[in-house]
């Protein structure tokens, strides 16, 4: 049978009896209205979309290809691999193939009669090597950064979106659920890390976390036991772990998990490329007193950050806030990071992607609004010995939040 | 206690009781002395080097931040998150702190006593927004595309590299010979993969493979059964399977494993960065003739591959060979995928990322080398119904290759 035939006839049959839910075009429309209306207020005449969360966004599909909007008039999604599928997956009207980067310019001419003057790019991602293809392609066109308008298109969540994250929350429901079964003493952290990933991807989980970076990679597995909990390491976090190697220095290790060590267990899922981000803390046997007084002390102020969410609350206002109250809990040292290297975030926003609008951060002066989503994950870390944390996403209401990992808060112990 | 004490006393200690294994000045001298001569080569007077795995390469650390090489004198690191942890880990002499980007031309000019009037930067990844900002920062310096000499540089392979692909070869044995007892009928393909993956990790693996590009994201999970086998999606791999969305298209499905189907499995292991790449045929009960066929074609391509590798024989010339024995064993419209969609290489180089050279393949004229690593991977797909490969990954050796992958090639019926 021919591979084209086959798609066109069985791909969404297939897909649908294993439960992929599409991206409706009435969906893709309403953002397309917000990415124009942006495209306008800064001069853009042509937004060419080309980082894969973002194509999946606007287009529905991740097949290997780009997207052109004009300003005015429909988009055109040029696709190298694979067009039947992606006819398949996406809702948008003219889907063409592109045979080589070098047809780019005439697909679009041939779309919009003429090329933009003006056209945005992902310039935070988008390599130095294209730009310069770029500029031979379109000798005489501005290249302008897109990256604020698809930012700020995307920080507010509509209900689809909610739903696919509630989703995620829901696996991550299940894989708490079976880490009080799994988790053993003698373990290593990576074992019960690996284990609780096969238990999510059991549920449709789908394994890599997105962060918007060059350098930045996400793991699922951040399993901390005791002194692994106090290392901090690369990523913008509170604490690393020790990792596995110099080229994996974070996450899960080799370590076994001991009695009485706290066991930080951070572990996103992932569900149709939304995301749900959480924290819960493990023991076996009774925890020592300190981790228990220091996790009360984050679920006083995850819980203080929550009773200040609803649209307008002041996202900064909101991180100094727990910043005092850390202070007078006694944690002045610890809390985020021990001295020196505390995180300047509290919560983070969550969607495709990790790093996503808003942050409850210094420095981020701005109101929350109804249909953002964040990760909201007071942490405390004492070096050589281990660190506690609690995490949860939720999704801003019109008057006030709502949580989408209905994870219990309490410490499991075992 | 203080982070930076702790770590300064304990990370290595702990680290080496788990395994971690530390690239030696030795090692890093040895590179450095290629990556200069490349420089000179092409007129560079500095490198800095940015993207994760070349930091790893020529410094030992993935920590944050940023390795400058001046093309003459001793390089210097610059770290921005965490310090102490590069400083266990780097065997280079010259650490510092960078606390902010600003700082990144005084240290530099500090380091040299003047800024470099050429600057190698990795341009293939490096993005658009921070090459303006270099520009600001290194006012009357020229930018240079620097990976043509980082690639050719890491396409050789050192002992020390070449033991830790031997031992990622190693988990990923330890990873087939436990599939055979988890493959069970009415399982899913990611909850098969889910397993695989755990068992690769309680062992050591690392999780993520990589791959060096803007959009391209490695999944160790290609389970395919029967009909997903068929499926192309957006990866350059003969086939994709049909993943778990359209967010995620590519790898094992919520899709149910049937007796007598091909179930292939590409699983890669990664350990210490450095990867091994296999598949291997799994079925449950016997698979029908024509896939036994087929892989027996496999095995035939993957065996003269094999035979014709040593050092000077061209790889376009290997790829072209093994177009005509799979036309001649009547496979011309399924070698490397359905027609209009075949791939164009017959094997990758492999080592830190999974793109890197040599490729055997079209228009890729050149001679294989002496600790030269690639996987080797035949495949043949049918569409609508399945496919089936074979795949290893071997280094060059002075006459002839040694396999890293020492998993049996029978086709494993359970």
């Amino acid at each position: 049978m021919h591979h084209d035939d086959w798609v066109h006839q069985e791909l969404r049959k297939l897909s649908k009896s294993l439960g992929f839910r599409y991206t409706p075009h009435q969906e893709i429309d309403n953002r397309l209205i917000k990415i124009k209306a942006g495209m306008e207020k800064q001069g853009i005449e042509g937004l060419l979309v080309v980082e894969k969360m973002n194509l999946y966004y606007l287009s529905g599909t991740t097949q290997d290809g780009f997207l052109f909007i004009p300003l005015e008039g429909n988009p055109l999604l040029m696709i190298k691999r694979e067009l039947e599928r992606a006819n398949a997956e996406s809702p948008l009207d003219q889907i063409v193939a592109l045979k080589s980067i070098r047809e780019l310019a005439t697909l679009i001419q041939t779309h919009c009669r003429k090329l933009p003057n003006s056209l945005g790019l992902e310039l935070d991602v988008f390599p130095v090597k294209d730009y310069f293809k770029f500029q031979d392609l379109f000798p005489n066109t501005r290249f302008i950064d897109a990256f604020p308008i698809l930012r700020e298109t995307r920080k507010i969540k509509s209900p689809f979106e909610i739903d696919l994250m509630r989703k995620a929350g829901e696996i991550g429901k299940k894989v708490y659920q079976e880490a009080k079964k799994i988790l053993k003493k003698g373990m290593t952290e990576i074992e019960f890390g690996g284990l609780l990933e096969a238990v999510a991807k059991r549920f449709g989980h789908e394994g890599l976390l997105r962060v918007r970076s060059l350098n930045y990679e996400a793991y699922t597995w951040h399993v901390l036991s005791g002194v692994t909990g106090g290392i901090v390491s690369q990523s913008d976090s509170p604490m690393g772990g020790l990792g596995l190697s110099p080229a994996f220095p974070v996450g899960a290790s080799l370590k076994k998990m001991r009695a009485h060590e706290p066991i930080l267990v951070d572990f996103g899922t992932c569900y149709h490329g939304y995301q749900a981000d959480e924290t819960r803390m493990f023991s076996i046997g009774k925890m020592k007193q300190k981790f228990i007084d220091a996790y009360n002390a984050c679920k006083e102020i995850h819980d203080t950050v929550l009773d200040e969410t609803r649209p307008g609350a002041d996202c900064e206002a909101i991180f100094f806030k727990t910043i005092q109250l850390a202070e007078r809990l006694g944690y002045k040292d610890s809390y985020l990071g021990p001295p020196g290297l505390q995180t300047r975030f509290v919560a983070h926003g969550i969607g495709l992607e990790l790093n996503e609008l808003p942050f409850i951060a210094r420095g981020q002066s701005y109101p929350l609004e109804q249909g953002m989503t964040f990760a909201v994950e007071p942490k405390i870390v004492f070096p050589g010995e281990g660190s506690v944390g609690l995490e949860n996403t939720v999704v801003v209401t019109g008057k006030g939040y709502k949580i989408l990992t209905p994870v219990s808060q309490e410490i499991f112990q075992v």
